[in-house]
């Protein structure tokens, strides 16, 4: 066998060998077994669209983290799929337009970027997600963050935690609350998400340093977030996260990061993101927001389970298999497979069961265990 | 809702919604289910590899049709895979390189291409199949073309048909029954494909003529290539396509086109077509070939459902649904989620169940019937 630069993978991408795409096979079918059965539609969107469509449900900067290339056919820019939630806004606002609401879909699919980061250096992912479009109500947010959690359930994950955030804290408190002039604003955030308390006094956010210390369990930082909030701008807020949290009851440890922004730059009120024990990166991630070009309210989350498959797959239960020899009768392997067996078949009289993998034999049409 | 031209996909490229998704889904999982069943390991390639890699398995002509752009990590062309079979090739060439032989690979995902042609203007489709490495024996071909068809019945097509090819025809007899000079091969070998008989003289393959007509039912067409071949050098390979047939028994109808090579270039000496009634285009093909590279044995096949989606997609069961109303037991609607019921939950107290296209409303803890 020669091995040569042809034989590698360009950075960043990955092939997934048997038992690793086994259990992502399992994963995938999982997650979409418990979405399917609370409701949601599965769609599939191209691998493949123009540019500038997604541009427009993405607010611009992120297509700049899309493969893009020119169509032959049309002469206009095409890209790679980053984020198949954008991909469902579009269909929820055009071929799905006159479906009744709140509309349930669902989706799995690989998705790419040119770029990886520090905390992952993958280029392509699988992404499975849900999206409720019609409404961005807590009942509605409530739904996604159980069934996302249901959705690692499903998968054997366990020590589940859910990170709430305010993704337009800043926006509604600068209305009303803790007045900034508008062109503050965006520094104010910034430094927020960056936890900088020096930035924040210096781009006139000193009324917002007690945010920097409103994260941790839910109802700590609550309590913290009440007394920036004399006014009560964020009561319906405080209550939806409250009424989120007690739907789930002990199935996961809730937190609450008030400011992070991060990761939710088109979310509106609610964004939340998802860890399990074990795995140091977050699993997924969703929220509240409008989607883009017809500004629909959208309540949605998706998991990119890539590290989990690789935490998990070695546990992936042995499987029997049954060697047929020579000369086996082909209606009797049949029959076995109806019944659940998985066989390997003998092309010609050199293989051997042992050497192929196989725990059983097939002897006078039974099988045998080696 | 706007509809405007960003919400146009490219041409040759859909979205599947819900009805199409799922009977995608069904074949998909059904196809692998068998695959997996007769000892067949799933595979996960990546979505996008280095051009210069696929161009070397592939015979380089064919990633002129890929979707091709740079990486701003290698400076490199990458291409979006238009063909799987290619992937598992270097698969097998390098993380597998040291499994035991034959071995089964199987794999299932979508390809894309920058041009439909007129048969299919899809320039993406779902492409599964499965991959025999390490033999490319009448055996082998035996194992796969039977694998396709128990592919096809799997997901209830009916009127299933295989046409044999002899890829390599040419270059046998060319060698030993029916001399030409090397610089004829390529030339007769091209108006054989085309079916003229015109330029297949002009070419000085006179003596190929009747290869024009032993097209056919595979019993008359084997009868009409003996005739041409006396001397028998296509006996070993007329003797396959007897044995492979016969194992199909009723399950197809076979024809033998022994001098068709579209589609089949880099085949080596078996190829073979798969069709079901009431689809004009091909569903699938398949044969033996050499892995590009290490030049290592091999015999696959690869089935495009995108059409039998279709077809089928009004077909699929109608599928029960309970309403949930405000204020149901979530553990309740959990259980009977358990036990197969698809739920759909209220949001709020507008919602109802038939606008939802529910079936069931679930009254005092039992589904009823709308």
């Amino acid at each position: 066998m020669t091995q040569n630069i042809d034989d590698l993978l360009p950075e960043g991408l990955e092939d997934r060998l048997p038992q690793s795409a086994r259990a992502a096979a399992r994963i995938e079918a999982s997650i979409l077994h418990v979405l399917d059965s609370t409701g949601y539609d599965r769609v599939r969107p191209p691998l493949v669209e123009f540019e500038a469509g997604q541009a427009q449900r993405m607010a611009g900067e992120a297509t700049r983290g899309q493969f893009r290339f020119t169509d032959p056919a049309s002469l206009r820019t095409l890209a790679l799929r980053s984020d198949m939630t954008v991909q469902i806004g579009r269909i929820a606002a055009t071929g799905l337009a006159d479906a009744p609401r709140p509309l349930r879909l669902c989706y799995a699919g690989q998705v790419a970027r040119i770029k990886g980061d520090q905390l992952d250096p993958r280029r392509e992912s699988l992404q499975v997600g849900a999206e409720l479009v019609g409404t961005d109500t807590a009942a509605a947010a409530a739904e996604i963050v159980q069934l996302a959690i249901a959705s690692l359930e499903a998968v054997g994950a366990t020590g589940i935690s859910v990170d709430f955030t305010l993704p337009d804290l800043v926006d509604t408190l600068a209305k009303a609350e803790l007045p900034l002039d508008p062109s503050q604003v965006e520094e104010v955030r910034r430094n927020l998400d960056a936890k900088d308390a020096a930035g924040l006094r210096k781009a006139g956010g000193e009324a917002y340093l007690p945010l920097l210390y409103a994260a941790g369990p839910l109802e700590d930082a609550l309590r913290r977030l009440d007394e920036v909030d004399a006014g009560g701008v964020l009561d319906s807020r405080m209550d939806g996260l409250r009424m989120i949290a007690a739907q789930l009851g002990d199935r996961a440890r809730v937190t609450l990061d008030p400011s992070e922004r991060h990761g939710f730059e088109y979310q509106t009120w609610f964004g939340f993101t998802i860890y399990v024990d074990g795995l140091r990166g977050a699993l997924g991630r969703g929220g509240t927001y409008r989607i883009g070009g017809t500004d629909e309210a959208a309540t949605g989350f998706s998991l990119y389970p890539e590290d989990f498959v690789e935490a998990v797959k070695a546990d992936e239960p042995a499987r029997d298999a049954l060697f047929l020899p020579p000369g086996h009768d082909a209606a009797r392997a049949q029959e076995l497979r109806g019944q659940g067996w998985r066989t390997v078949a003998a092309l010609d009289a050199a293989d051997e069961g042992r050497a192929l993998g196989c725990t059983h034999v097939l002897r006078d049409g039974q099988p045998v265990a080696y």
